[in-house]
Order: structure tokens, then sequence, then C-alpha cells
């Protein structure tokens, strides 16, 4: 298993040990949000204040306050994430938060409706952002006429979805990118990308996952070979593309029903769509009497023989499955797709393996950057988006479930004292240790109780508390006491600094 | 000076060494973007290109991507501002991008017409946010009926300011910001926001620098003991907030010929605006024949008179000037407010001192979020902002002028063939590194020239090479190549990882 970079191991190792408990149930459960049940609260008891009858006092729909809880949980998955792409060699980029409107929408059209637009205050007509890759990324690469770039991009998106809260889904939500530009030998950087999404989701200890392969040409020449008439490829894409929510039944109906295919044509499809499996389903399909006469569908399954080839190289190919029911519902993608879920471990009941959902994803898309470049020249391009915000959501269920508190300040050491005016001993000795690098607090008070004081650390996690009172004044010393055992030691005042740091050091 | 935290002290010393030089000229530069050069160009020479003869491909006015030079630095700077945070003991929060439109226009009437509103597509009226602690962090208190809360944030605001760009102001930038929420005794909080600021500007080591404090009573006294009329105190305030950019001269001509101000009331101000000191000021005013007359001055001044004591034993007093001058342009300000400017130091042509402009700013606000509570509760509040964005610019202007490359990926090792057909070994070999945590590259060819593969580690900075090849894998052995020194040596295939571990940590 990888290191976790940045993160210091024991921090994570105690973080996980303290949050991640198997989930008990198979569905992603409502997020814990303690705003929305504020707003709630507020708005209906509001008692109208004098001064401002009508002020209700909420956040927008869809939105969310992440609370120091929240925010901790947040952080440390991040900050793994982003070891990660630091790890394979990945820069960051930033892009603003809006684009120009006609940006947006020239790549868009299908969903604009879910595209926030900036009200025509005079200027530019500006639309926030939904995605981190195809405006932002590639548009950045057309416009700096660049022709190779590894980069990685954290950062919030938008979408006007109906907010179904409950299911984890908001219309502001985080995403986080990793992609790899430019000209280069079949496959490599494409595996590398798989590599990436096992490293994270190991190192995330969120259970044992799966990720789904496919190629868009597969998709494609079997779509061609079953019948289905071109003009309904999309149409058709999408609804595979639901196969993970819904039935084969389900889906089949929508197909026949809705967009007008011939029941044969998607039971051809449906005999596809129901193969998954490794190298021996990829020597099948190379065979199959249909299958093998689309020259594209043979492209596809030549790189996904190379790529599990790699995969094996790399140590990850018993992660990885060839699912022909695959589809990756966006348009842009024009090779190798794929799409991370978490397997539930199978409760003691005895309950069947169920699958909670994507968690990562991404795929090839050779043509995107060529449709923002004036010219039309094309940089392939490779990547995928870990679903952070489906990764929160799980990991903040487990914590409530847990019942276990999280910390959420760093704090190494509380000053305190037993005796009423030594604010000004307090002070000094608090700048000590700030100057030292040591993350210290004190109450703001002239003369709190030592109880108080002893309960505050003990609330918080606090490891260390400095005394400081008459006596040790007197005898030029300091007591440090450990929250934990209670234990006290006289340690000279000159040598307090050297002594925490020893102490933090070892603990 | 304080540690710097999350940060490896030694990496940034490195790269303090490399980018701080201290500035030529007194102003703050333009700050290179080469994304708007890029759209100058793109836009000006675009060759219609057939398929969207209309599609111009530039970004909004007023933002900027950030390069991952940029993004280098940014990151830096972030880390080293939030573990000051966080060494204080301050959680993390995290709000919307955008609110409600009531709720922002709520407080900031004013300057409603800087707010960037989104355009109505059913639904609720949305606005950007357009700082972090007034709509956000007021909010937050309020609707989640908290009393106290130490919390920091960091993140996107975004204003609609005509952008002139070459001052270092965009319309959609950074923010940091730190505030104290609850009732407390005197000045103990307010000292530690000041020790705050002077540990992160020292640490940035961004050159010597100067925090000026007054107080909103003491400006308020001082206005209505000079005779200034109380429907004139915001507008004459706003006046004198423009002290650190024009002239006395300057200021007073609007406060008499644009504000209504007589000569006499203006003249009174502007003996006191040009008072600024230490301890021995406070005592000076507080034997001033008016202002001594005011209770609310006495009680300003009786404040920062304990504010400076705190501040002794913090040990940075010197760092603090107490400037009759300090207005602080915004409304919901109580009590202290303070403002830190960095010093120009004299060059050797025997130059004066020069102000390059404030690089971070606060004060108390005891009224803010009863305004947001339907009951109208006070939370009394003191804070600080960061002005990362301005600290952003004059790092990165000293690194335009100090030429020197700055590392874009962290990337430790790089995998290397002298041979063909290798690329099955590299991609075995480069596994191993990325599951030991290794920050690990190769490139994505087949069979590369080791010429090409070795110019990429000194072109990127890479420290260490492995090589393999065909007398290796016989004798069962790597080569680690050190780029610096060029030297190779042979180590055991098996004994790799710890190798290159046991070098990572002693470089």
């Amino acid at each position: 298993m990888p290191q976790l970079g940045l993160l210091p191991r024991r921090t994570w190792a105690a973080l996980l040990s303290q949050l991640l408990r198997p989930p008990h149930s198979a569905c992603i459960p409502a997020v814990g949000c303690h705003s929305q049940v504020a707003e709630a609260v507020l708005t209906s008891h509001l008692k109208p204040h004098q001064e401002k009858p009508n002020f209700i006092i909420k956040i927008p729909k869809g939105t969310r306050d992440l609370s120091p809880e929240q925010m901790v949980v947040r952080e440390k998955i991040l900050d793994m994430v982003v070891s990660c792409f630091k790890r394979h060699g990945a820069k960051g980029l930033d892009t603003p938060a809006f684009e120009l409107k006609e940006t947006l929408t020239e790549k868009y059209e299908e969903n604009s409706g879910l595209i926030y637009d900036l009200k025509d205050q005079g200027g530019e007509l500006l639309s926030l952002r939904y995605d981190l890759t195809e405006v932002p990324f590639a548009r950045y690469l057309a416009m700096n006429k660049l022709k190779k770039m590894k980069r990685y991009q954290v950062g919030k998106v938008w979408r006007r979805e109906s907010p179904t809260i409950v299911q984890g889904r908001y219309r502001e939500f985080c995403q986080c990118d990793f992609d790899i530009a430019g000209q280069f030998d079949p496959m490599i950087p494409d595996a590398e990308c798989l590599k990436i999404i096992c490293e994270i989701l190991s190192g995330l200890q969120l259970g044992d996952f799966l990720i789904k392969v496919n190629d868009r040409r597969i998709v494609d020449g079997m779509f061609a070979v079953c019948g289905v008439p071109e003009s309904k490829f999309r149409a058709i894409c999408a609804s595979m593309d639901k196969l993970d929510k819904m039935s084969w039944r389900d889906v089949r109906h929508e197909m026949v029903a809705k967009k007008g295919l011939s029941p044969e044509v998607a039971d051809r499809i449906g005999e596809y769509a129901q193969c998954h499996g490794g190298v021996s389903l990829i020597e099948q399909m190379f065979q199959d009497p249909r299958l093998s006469q689309n020259k594209q569908a043979l492209e596809g399954l030549g790189d996904l023989k190379l790529l599990f080839e790699y995969l094996t190289l790399f140590g990850i190919a018993e992660k990885i499955c060839f699912d022909l029911s695959l589809a990756r519902g966006l348009d842009y993608y024009t090779g190798v797709i794929y799409e991370a879920v978490l397997l539930q471990t199978p409760t003691q009941t005895g309950e069947e393996t169920l699958n909670v959902g994507s968690v990562a994803a991404g795929g090839r898309y050779d043509e995107l950057v060529a449709m923002f470049d004036p010219k039309g020249h094309k940089v392939p391009c490779v990547g995928l988006s870990i679903g952070v915000e489906r990764i929160f959501s799980i990991v903040e269920q487990r914590m409530k479930t847990s019942f276990k508190k999280v910390r959420t300040t760093e704090t190494q050491v509380f000053v305190a004292t037993p005796q009423k005016n030594f604010l000004r001993e307090r002070l000094k000795l608090i700048a000590e240790l700030w100057n030292a690098g040591i993350k210290a607090e004190m109450l703001y008070k002239n003369n709190p109780k030592l109880l108080t004081q002893l309960h505050y650390c003990e609330n918080t996690g606090i490891p260390f508390v400095v005394i400081i009172g008459e006596q040790e004044q007197k005898e030029g010393v300091i007591k440090l006491r450990s929250v934990a055992s209670r234990k006290e030691v006289a340690i000279k005042r000159e040598n307090l600094v050297a002594e925490i740091q020893k102490r933090l050091s070892e603990s």
C-alpha cells in the first residue's frame, strides 16, 4: 500500500480507526448537516425580531456549510488525494469559478439547464463552471497552446440539479481531477490513471472496490453490430449508462418504449451488456462473430488488451473488470473509459455483495481540446475524477455511527494557572510556545478556574497542560501535566520548550 | 521567529532563498499572468477556424488562471498562513460560494454594486459572496446559535470592481480569515490577532513591517470633539481611510469640497490624524483637552493601553504603532482596528523607507452577528484577514526579477532505461516506487532515448534517476544516478526502495 504522502501516517491511521467501520446499510444515507437542521428550526420557529420581521436566515438550497468536524475529514481526504497526484508528478492548476457563458455552453448544450448563469450586470455574460476538466482544463490548454501537461485541480463546481440531498448530491460540490495531456505511446498514461485510482481508494481504506473498464469504440462498435441506428447512439448510450442503478429489464424498456429501439436490437445489446470479466473476455470478444467485424471495436479491444498487460505489471489487474455495460454518459470520451465502485463487504447475516456507487471515474478524450482551439489542433488527453463528495458522505456516515469524537483543532499544549493574577505570566509563556512552533491555547479570561481549564483540555483533546502558579514561579519551574494520565512533572522554566518538543516527538 | 508548522522548514527556506530578493521599486508592479498574454494574442491574431468562426477563447475580465508556477508559490504561502491559524487553535470552516441575495445585501447596501448576482433561473435569488467574515461567518454563527468559536476560513470571494489588474486587484480573489467569536475578558483575543499577523508576516520573510492600530471609538470620539456632524461620520471616515494612498492635503480637500466639512473642522482632524506613536501617545491622548472629554474615546484609549501591555508581553510591541489616522472603511467595526503594512527596506542609494501597502487587517466587530440573529443576540468578535493576493503579487514579482526556476512538481525519482524494449521493466519498477510512497515519473514512451530521459530530469529538477538495462538486469542490480553530481552507483534490485528512501531522507 502506498504511503500517505504529506499526511503523517499515524494521524490518518488514528483517524481511520476512529471513523471507519463497515457501513451497515447498502445505500449511502443522508449526510449529517447541522446547518440544515438549524435552518429548519430557524425558519419554522422564528419569532419575528422587532427590527427585521421578515429576515429569515438560511443558506441556498442544495448547498451546505462544512462544520469544523466535516472540515477535518475533508482536509484529510483531500490531502491524501492530492499527495497521490503529486506522487505521480502532477502540477497544480487553478482556474476562475466562472467562465464566459459562450465558452461553457459551446460544449455542454445538452445540459445547459444545469449551468448557473450570472446576472447580466453590464459587461460579459458569465456562468459558473460545472466541472474542472471539460471546460477549464481543455480551455487552458488551448488558450495557452500547450501540447502536453500532467496536472491536477481541486475545486468547487456548481450544477443546478434538483437538490436531493439525501443521496449526497449537492448543487455546490468539490471535484478532484487528474489529467495527462499529450501525444504518447498507447495505454501508458491510461494505465497510470487506473493505478492512481487504486492507490487512492486503497489509501482511503473505504473497503473493497472494483474498477470497471470499457472503451467508447467498443460501445459504439457494439451498438453498430447490434443494429442501433447511428442517430440513436447517444440516446441508447445514456440508457445503458443507467445499468448500475436500474435492472436490465427497466433499461431495455426505456430503450424500446422511450427511445424507439426495436426489441431484437435491444436484446442483442442485452447479451453484450451482461458480459464482464478479465483478459479472457477480451480474447472472447476478439472472436465474437459480430463484434470482430467492426474496425472500431477491434481497435478498442486491442488497446484494452495492452492496457491489461500494463495493469498486470502494475500489480492491479485483479482490481479491474472489463465490463461491456459501462458506457459513461459524457459525450467527449473517445477511447478507454472507467468507473470505480465500492463493493459492500458481505455482512455477517450473509447478505450479497452490494454496490454502493461510483467513487471515481474517467477516460480518454482525444478530441476535446481541439474544440477550444481556433485552429482545431488536437491534444490527446486521458484523466480521472475522484468522487470526493461521495467519499466524504461515506466517511461522515461512519463517523456518525461510530459516535467517536473527532478533534477539530490540533492544539498540543494548554497554558493554565491555578491562581488569580497570572494572566501576564500565561501570556509570556504562550508566546514562547507559539514562537517555537508549538500549537498552544489558553482561556481568554483574566482569572479562570483551574477545573474549567482542565475540562477544556479534556473536551477538546489537548494532550499536555503547562501549569504556572506562585509556587512554580518561586522555584523557577513549570508543571507539565499529561491530560490522559493526569501525571504532573516539574520542569525548569528555561527547559520548557525543549521538554515539550521532546514529548511531542515521542507521542 | 515561529517555526513554519506543516511546511518543512528547509523547503520553505530553499524556496525563499530562490525567490525573495528585496524588490527594486516601491510600488507593486504588474502581476505576471501568461494566460492574459495568451488571451491577447489569441483574440487579436485569431485566424477564424472553419467550424467556429466567431469562437474567441478567453477568460472573464478581472480573473486569471493560476499556472503551476503560481500554484507552487500560492500553496506555500497558504500552507504557512493556515499552519499559523492552527497553531493558535483555530478550527476550519467552509461556506457556499453564494448566499441568498437578501442575506448579502442586508449588510452591504452601500457597496451592493460590487456584488455579483446570479441570474434568476427560477427558485431563490442568489449572489456570490464578497468576503468570508461579514456574511458567511456572522451568518454561520447566528444560524447555528453559536456563542463562541475560533475559526479560520480560506476561500475565493468575488467583487465586481473595475479590474485594474496592474495594481494586483482582481474580481476573483482569495481570502484568508481568522476570527475569535465570544464574550471574553478585554483585549486578550485582540492581542492574539496582532500576534498572529506578526507571526505570519515574519514567517513569510517579506521584509520589515508595521501594524497600525487605532480604535473605532477613538475615531468617532475624535470626529465628535472636532465638530463633525454625526451624519457625516461615515463619509469622513471613508475619506480619512484614504490617507495611506493620498496626502493629507488631498484628503482635506475631499472632506471640505466634496463632503461639505467646514475647513476648521477638517484642520482639527488633520492635527490628530498626523499623530502616531506608541504607549506614550496613548498617555498623551488621555491628557488631550478635547479628546479626554469624550467618553467613547476614553474607553478606546483604555483598551488600547491594555492592548499594548499584552503586546509587550507577547514581545511584539515594537511592531505596533498607534495611528490616529487609521480609520478602516468598513462599517461593522466597533472597537480596536488594525492594518499591517510592509516597509520598504532603504536601498543602498539611501532612499526613504516606503510603504508598499496593506498586507493584513482586521478589528473588533461586536454588533455584526446580532444583525443576522432573528432575536438580535450579540456575539462579540475580533478577527483578521491576511492579504494573500497582495503577498502573492510581491513574491511573484520577486520570482520574476530573480529569474530562478521554481519546481512545479515534487518528483523524487525518474525511472529510465538506455535500451529498447524495457517498458515492462520500467512499469514494474515505477509501481514499486509509488507503492512505497516515492514520488516517481517516467516517460510515456515505449523506447525513449536515454539523453531525452536525462534532459527531462535536469529540466524538471528531479534529483535521482533509476536506470535499468540489460547489463543491470543480468546482474540483478539497478543503477542509481544523482542528477546533480552525475555519479552512478549500482544497487541490488531488492534494496532499491530502501536505498532511495535513505538517500531522500538525507538530502
